[in-house]
């Protein structure tokens, strides 16, 4: 399907070589001050050709708001927005060689095998072109978020092939209980990701050995992929709807809609499979921020809890349900497919062989550009959960004195 | 929201303790041949108190079928079932000290901040009986897939704690690559993993020696976690949704939404992002197995594929669309929050710390009882994509000559 | 499909022969006091056999809570109920005939082509015991509406045949604009309208005829349709959501997917499309009754409007929201198509006449037990707009001062 | 919710006053032939401007394909179509008085009540400029059934006021035993419809009295309503989903939702309320037609069924299910709120009264623009009914020989 959420909609459409692409949100609250302007800084992070190692197509991509906002202010009916395809190209896939086979680890196969039919592009809806829709309608609840909750939503490069920023070490097999892992949750911003454009890993050295690790990757036409962690701070407690739609739920299957993803993990993720129990709780202290209180909790009608834990193995989700500590995760991504050296393959209709190498110039990495998109999806997440969870709240029964 | 899948939909109901647990499938085909008996073990292999090592709790579990069957056949209609709560002692959790502290990283304290309510035995519905519903639902997915597709879906334990049945090593960095577990891939068995019970990990020696490290958590009333791997042979190609519910996607929400989970890695899994792309990339080929497309596969309409691929480091997913190669991928489940030994904790209003220690027997590790449920998830969602390609398929239009 | 609703969620399941039929609700506010006792009465009011002349089949129907309540409140989570199927004699639809024939207007043949099967007992899910399970949702629903909303959902029996309650006249050619009708709008009461048993007619004179007039059909033995007439007072504005989800037009879904309906108006209805714009239109005057806004609106978070309508042609309804007057609506129920005379009909391969005569004693009038199902699938209506409107109350977003 | 369709799913957007207004069509089939030129005649057809009678504003409307057609081919993906709202002028709509007061029986007051925000123009969702992107959505899948499965569906004006095409009398209380109406069902198509624009009533002289009492209320400064009845023919067997989503249920949800709409029956509708089961009853025959069977139902894979029946008071459905017979139905329009007289008002803060009076030149009547927004909704509500039942007929189970 291409509509996510199930109170806060979004539905996109768009391949690479249409005449737009773009995003129908619903549900979204009414009064709320947007403009273009506010969206365009996300959509532009997503943008390839942010510099020599990512691809020097040039998308322009500017949003333009259809519907829903008049006077600045959303009317809480439909917002609809578009991004034109600009750099619409079609020719640049319509080389023989594409025709009559499929590329390895693309999606021409599968999509032919699905519709009957395929774009010339290839795999149209599978490329990272449809996730601009994504950004736009993500940049539009993550500005709500922080507007009406405060929360706030970071991702940044936590590994490139294999150079991590914070590897996992004796004392820490998992980075939830490491504490600089933990004291880099409480402050990363987006503006300290985009000081280490383009791999977006916020530490001068890592991200100095990346950018040469990534170049020679470049250099031998060959790919490499990496992983994004993002956190999600100043979330209510409340968020996330058992049995299914627990939190860290629809936030895996966000996070694995995402093109060339490979993997999802909270908290202490895969590593907490190896902490035993007595150290892998979190146990519950009496929360010290509620006397700071904000103005914006308060209005919000989510009042911040009483308790907090004194660790956060649990990624801020206990039992699907978000417990006030910050929320984070690390997303997969494996190497691009697209590479520049010969690669042998079959026809579609596997009577002969070939081979197949791309033209032009292709990301050799990508994690860096995936960053804004793992933030919107997450941003989709947490607002439906926060529109369900509103409802709820309006909803409990409250007997008189 | 306690439904799950788009088509085929999965409603279960029930906690710990209320009169029963179930649920509703809706648009399960009809005319399959059905029964209590087909049912049952499935249910059963979730069940506590398969050896020593696990809970001795004894739950009967007898499922019940309701409707939507007559004469041993499926009608179309909602097959509801439901399996009675026979232990039902809630005084076992009516302890004071339950009553004043949220026990750690359980989901107490969530529940109560979501609903202003919890049931006496904690957070109710994030407790593993609910999957008693979920595992019901799978095991009729299960039978159809088989009966109709020829379809398998296996899993067992892949790792406890720090053992793993096939660890990473260098040669082969991501299991995907290594040629001892892809042909686990191809031959593993229910019956295989069920006669290394409680642990079920297919290789005696390492069953053996998971066996007694579970013992020594248990003996210092402490708690272990591991991963389950899982397969799922026989796919068609064409299955999964663009652009969100992509295979991989619909599975990850599925596994995540199992409790005690922390993470989901498909086909190369995390290790993917480490792998240049030159050597992650699965070649094409011709697929040698048309030859010996079975009667199954023609009858049910979805031909095999004219095209396979060397290697399966895409998990048999390409572009969240299923390729036909085997569907594999890997969860994390953490290690029981339920101890013996006492913790230190808090009241729910903040005001006084105090200990909680879980009195009686409890898993010291949940893995071997959850493979049955990471069967049953992977079946819904297997189930639910391939009706979704169904309908495509019947109304893809073919113009006539 | 067989769920209900968009946020609250509900699943039916069973037909007239397995061995119970009920449902699950999904997302019902926590903390609300719930009993069977209180679900009860509703349940009882559609039995049949409340009189001479409807069916004399016995069926007890007792509604048991299976889930989600908990010391007499709910806990937020799904609450499943299961009505036992006792008077379970497939036996009586075996005949020969009914396994040859299609019986006229009955779902027998389209069922067969949706299913390529069919229960013993015909359309099995078309049977009036397929409601019992939204009466049993539609009970827990009201009884939150009036406790925690003051909602108060009452139908009657408006017309049998040809004789009306309130006939149009040339005043009057809609209900909406009659004084003796709107005065019935806001008085009527479930208590009063059970005192004309069985017809529910609240007009002792017609309701007489009525009773003598279905009388007539049952001796010839023929049937006779008739319509309800629902008010449902007290409504917070702003509830129906633009533009596929207006009020009205999940009213109409609601009530056409009960069986043997064949129409819906509200408001003006019908003859609204006779009556000119300048007399059609409901002009706005203050609201007098603020001054009464009692303590359930404030706690509610729904305050009572400051305008409301001098006249009700809309039916409580403008622009698909709910404007604080009383909605009403009108729901045809054709003739039962079980009859007692011989029809001629045809084999279900299509090669050999013959005829069908039902056996046994039949309803020959339903709409009298049809009214508790139209204010059971009313006040599903009610709830989940009510439920997403809370959403949205929540989330729309003031600045501060 | 703006989304209408579970798994054909059309998202609208936008209202009067905004860049753009459209639509995404979702998991519409691949490889269907489809281009502007084919969808442009609809969306014109609704078009105001068409008569003398109708409203001067010119609305160019023309319909840009953005996305999911290559080549002139569908491909599966969603497919996004906008139309540009050219005639934007806020200024008319932005006159004191429309601030100060509610416009009586408009949406005005209630979009105020439930979003807290409306635009300029009123109620901006409810304006009938919201139904462009359903007419566009429609044209799409009425292309498509017709094509694809030989479906045709044609609406026409069957009364304006209280001048009908086809009145009841005594020997036809309903139109639905009529055998004048029955040929019309049969043999009506939309050239046939506009030949009798502005009206649309398929008649000469009844067209020519209803377009003379039409401009007596326009003279009046006053309006009037009207039915719009619709046929559906060639529908397979087999559309409809229980228990709510009966093929009458969705068809009603999908009329109510059309702005304006006060009532929806179908086939012997509230007549049929007054018709006795002995006549009422439809008798089965065997289907004579089938010989004819198409080259396209022998594709479509919906064999026509074997029987038919000899009348259709069950206006094509029984049990909530195509029975392959004709479907109709009728759909009541009120009269325009808008009109010229001079109205009594009062103000949104209750305090003063006030008149208010529509400013330029509005539509007396609308049904003959309602034409092909009720085909549009039809052809969303068989579409989607026809994708799901296409994915039960591809998993029903045949048990091999």
């Amino acid at each position: 399907m291409s509509t996510f959420g199930q109170f806060l909609r979004v539905t996109t459409y768009g391949e690479s070589h249409c005449a737009s692409v773009g995003c129908i949100v619903d549900n979204f609250p009414p009064g709320v001050p947007v403009s273009e302007e506010i969206l365009q800084p996300q959509i532009s992070r997503r943008r390839p050709g942010q510099s020599a190692i990512s691809t020097p197509r040039n998308e322009a991509d500017l949003v333009a708001i259809q519907s829903g906002v008049e006077g600045g202010v959303t009317l809480g009916t439909p917002i609809a927005m578009t991004v034109k395809n600009l750099d619409f190209r079609p020719s640049d896939y319509k080389g023989d060689t594409m025709k009559q086979y499929p590329r390895p680890s693309h999606a021409d196969f599968t999509y032919l095998e699905k519709y009957g039919i395929k774009s010339a592009s290839g795999g149209g809806r599978s490329s990272a072109r449809e996730t601009v829709g994504r950004v736009a309608a993500g940049a539009l609840c993550e500005h709500y978020l922080k507007l009406a909750h405060g929360i706030e939503i970071v991702a940044w490069v936590s590994s490139v092939g294999r150079i991590h920023h914070i590897p996992p070490n004796t004392d820490y097999p998992s980075p939830s209980g490491n504490p600089e892992f933990l004291r880099l949750l409480e402050t990363i911003t987006r503006e300290k990701v985009d000081e280490f454009l383009p791999v977006r890993c916020p530490d001068a050295k890592v991200a100095t050995e990346m950018e040469q690790y990534i170049a020679g990757f470049r250099d031998r036409q060959d790919s490499i992929g990496g992983t994004v962690t993002c956190v999600i701070r100043n979330v209510p407690t409340g968020l996330g709807e058992p049995a299914f739609d627990k939190m860290e739920a629809t936030l895996a299957h966000a996070m694995l809609s995402i093109p060339a993803t490979k993997g999802f993990e909270f908290g202490s993720g895969f590593q907490g499979a190896e902490i035993p129990g007595s150290v892998h709780n979190d146990m519950f202290i009496r929360n010290s921020s509620i006397a700071d209180d904000t103005d914006t909790s308060l209005k919000s009608g989510f009042a911040k809890p009483k308790l907090a834990t004194s660790t956060n193995n649990s990624g801020g989700i206990q039992g699907g349900i978000t417990n006030g500590s910050p929320i984070f995760f690390r997303v997969a991504f494996k190497s691009p497919a697209t590479i520049g050296q010969a690669q042998k393959t079959v026809t579609y209709d596997g009577e002969s062989d070939g081979f197949l190498e791309a033209k032009g110039r292709h990301d050799p990495c990508v994690v860096g550009r995936a960053v804004p998109i793992v933030e919107a999806m997450a941003s989709l997440c947490i607002m439906d959960a926060l529109l369900m969870q509103g409802a709820r709240k309006m909803a409990a029964f409250t007997p008189s004195g």
